[in-house]
């Protein structure tokens, strides 16, 4: 009764921490899961909202080009400094395009790859869930056999559910495995590729802003060229009226300078 | 007959000397039209665009924040830098924020303004048109008027349509001479105008892109460290492991580093 009672003892502690170990286990792929989804929900996200940026990157690309066009019209050729604005109007077409090429190139399209790889692992995970399924059934109806076989010593089916079960066991462990190595060494990942990920983003804005900066001092410096020459009275109203009435009578001229034009009527009234 | 003929070379020069004053300021009227006609197109098509570049600038900023929103959420709080981050990320919504204000305040706002004048000086443009009409019918009933009057003497006929041409004259004359007026100098405020409104534009870009241009230099500076700590290891996947099982057994631990995880079902199945 005694030893009974001490090997029951052991059996119970055996089980206990057999069933610990297992807990643990299930936990850690728990974790593995709970990290892979948060991961993939992160990743989608920011994919999508570096789609939108992107997106709204080029969008602005074309509205400064069209605007660059529109200013360097309304910037007439007489101005001074024209042709210099139609230079650096070019130089930030250059640097929208360089920019919006390298978010595409090196920020979009290695998101899009890592992102890529959630599908898959994903579809791996259920099947791993489902091969789990297959296996508890497999077991489940062995322990049945086993004991129906044990009253009527059927080996032969024995001997076959056995094998049917260790099959589900091997295909079960293997995804299993692989996942257990997999799942963590896709969530380490995520690490480098974001450090990556974000100095290419940052750089390259940083560089942008950095060149666009300079370009926009060169047009500011233009303009306020332009400023000077106007107070001085070189874009004046006077200079204008020559410019557009080179064959204008001096006496037209001076009456429309006087704000009193000589009405041309006048001549069949009279 | 050589007083006459003398008289009538006279006539005619002078008639002559009339009409190229007359061709002349019409000359000039329909200068300052065509000038009108292209700084209205000008100034629209630069409203258009501005509008059109404002509104994609209003959207990159909205498309900004979310995006630094998901890298805030992706850069994990146990990141080095994760606090700066999130402080540098404040800094580029203000940025944003102030720049887009500023276009819209002190760039489309004087633009809207300036380009609002025009409808109404098109509106006078065309009631000069009619009233020119009208005078042109009033002269010519005048005129039969007159040549029938002087057959028949009817005086009080003739002075009521003087008075009626008189005022069809005036009428006209009036805004004839403040268009001759007006429309030189609307063309003339150009300059100034696209003057003070591209040096704001050009400014507050300018400004924009350096301090864009500094935020993004610290988030350099942030990713540029954690890739450091990245290469030292700190976040590796032994450090990661053991920060999501603390409850792990080592044997389970031990088994998850080698690839090889214990299999939960081991225990139902022996």
């Amino acid at each position: 009764m005694k030893v009974a009672s001490r090997a029951y003892g052991i059996l119970l502690q055996l089980l206990q921490n057999l069933g610990k170990v297992d807990r643990t286990l299930d936990d850690i792929f728990e974790e593995h899961l709970q990290n892979f989804n948060r991961q993939h929900q992160q990743a989608t996200r920011l994919q999508k909202e570096f789609n939108n940026y992107i997106r709204c990157i080029r969008a602005v690309q074309t509205a400064s080009k069209t605007l660059m066009e529109a200013i360097t019209e309304v910037y007439e050729s007489g101005w001074s400094g024209h042709d210099l604005l139609y230079v650096q109007a070019q130089n930030l077409e250059m640097l929208w395009q360089d920019f919006s090429h390298k978010l595409g190139d090196q920020v979009l399209i290695p998101l899009n790859t890592y992102t890529n790889q959630f599908p898959e692992v994903r579809k791996k995970i259920e099947k791993r869930g489902r091969k789990l399924v297959d296996y508890d059934s497999q077991r489940h109806s062995f322990q049945n056999l086993q004991s129906n076989a044990a009253k009527r010593r059927d080996d032969v089916k024995v001997t076959k559910g056995r094998e049917q079960l260790e099959e589900a066991k091997r295909t079960y462990e293997v995804l299993n495995s692989e996942l257990h190595d997999e799942l963590p060494a896709l969530y380490d990942s995520r690490v480098l590729f974001y450090v990556n990920n974000l100095q290419t983003l940052f750089s390259a804005e940083q560089l942008f802003h950095s060149e666009s900066h300079k370009v926009y001092g060169e047009l500011e410096a233009i303009t306020d060229k332009l400023a000077n020459e106007c107070q001085r009275g070189s874009y004046s109203k006077k200079s204008i009226m020559n410019n557009i009435s080179p064959a204008a009578s001096p006496n037209a001229t001076l009456n429309s300078h006087n704000g009193k034009p000589a009405e041309p009527t006048d001549t069949v009234q009279s």
